[in-house]
């Protein structure tokens, strides 16, 4: 009996790991996005930084230039750290009180999906994409949250 | 022998993964609690987002208006991403180790205690309230994560 | 045959739970540092916490006084947020696909020195001891996101 296991031999794990892998790996990637536009536009984050290629920086970690572009990066990595990491800490422990294979792989999936489209509308702002990525993201975290809840009391 | 396994026979594990549960589905919560206030202030969080009612929004994401409330809201949802975060995470590693099951549930008990009683203390602004609140919980994630740490140490 | 489960018995396991305990611990602290510079420089977060010394507080969370210092640790404690969490998140798949042991054991090893190597370089303003901090955490996530994507995609 593997059904409620971290095992590669059950699918759900197998299905929840792959997910999960594809999401961490997209909010490791919002790094090197700001980095994308930090390097040409020469803004780096702190005032030490910009002696490497100017002598009239910023002199305080307040004052350094904040690009509309890198802050708008910033703060969809930011909603990732609100959305991502909740959704990989729940839903292993959803995984492990043995949910319903069909049921578990179709939140796997939603999850994904809306947080590829909430990001692809975050960066380009499109306002009408963003709003059901991140409702269908905060769906299926309620859900396995209180699935879970409901689970664990039954043994408490 | 289920004593730092993770399943619902093992009664370490159903303790931690409820009480984790509580914590990360308050955590979620705060972005329910954040649109709360953006939607009848009329304060979105991006530029583009004003266009849908009114047409002198702001240009830029770094212009865009600061409700107080909803930056509460904010540093206290981080708040949760620094303390909340690392406990489900040493927490998981903890219960691996084979806590003594007592001592295991009130380091659990305590912690989710201790946030919400900060929770509440932050948004109400009760400085008072908010210190052994943020406290306690520092001091449970202290705690497991030395436990962590020498139980680990013999092994390698 | 214990390679791949998460117990005291399976080396990778071990090895990944010190290692992640010491990063763990290490964010943690971060708040700890943050309320050292709090305290004897009279700076607290937000504005009702001014009422216990002082009557001349910040009225608004908008315009309370942002320490250069304080900002500098918060910044990267968020940093944290952004790789340590990850790091962690990944490296639990990375042992439940049963990764080669010494394969495993660098990377567990090399992103815990980057990751001091960073705060170190990033708490004293050093430049060019963070790069490479932060380009080395970023890669070992980046192999084992691969790694475990690539593993789970086979059973699916």
């Amino acid at each position: 009996m593997v059904a409620n296991t971290l095992s590669l031999e059950n699918e759900v794990f197998v299905t929840f790991a792959f997910y999960a892998a594809v999401v961490i790996f997209k909010t490791i990637l919002m790094s090197v996005w700001t980095a994308r536009f930090r390097l040409p536009r020469k803004t780096p984050p702190l005032p030490e930084d910009y002696s490497l290629f100017t002598e009239n920086g910023p002199k305080s970690i307040n004052t350094v230039h904040r690009d509309p572009d890198i802050e708008r990066v910033r703060r969809c990595h930011r909603n990732d750290l609100e959305n991502v990491i909740p959704f990989v800490l729940i839903g292993l422990l959803y995984v492990l009180i043995g949910p319903n294979a069909v049921t578990a792989t179709w939140h796997f999936r939603i999850f994904a999906g809306c947080r590829l489209l909430y990001t692809f509308a975050f960066l380009n702002g499109i306002s009408v994409a963003r709003a059901p990525g991140f409702l269908g993201g905060l769906g299926v975290n309620i859900s396995m949250s209180l699935q879970v809840l409901s689970a664990t009391m039954k043994y408490m």
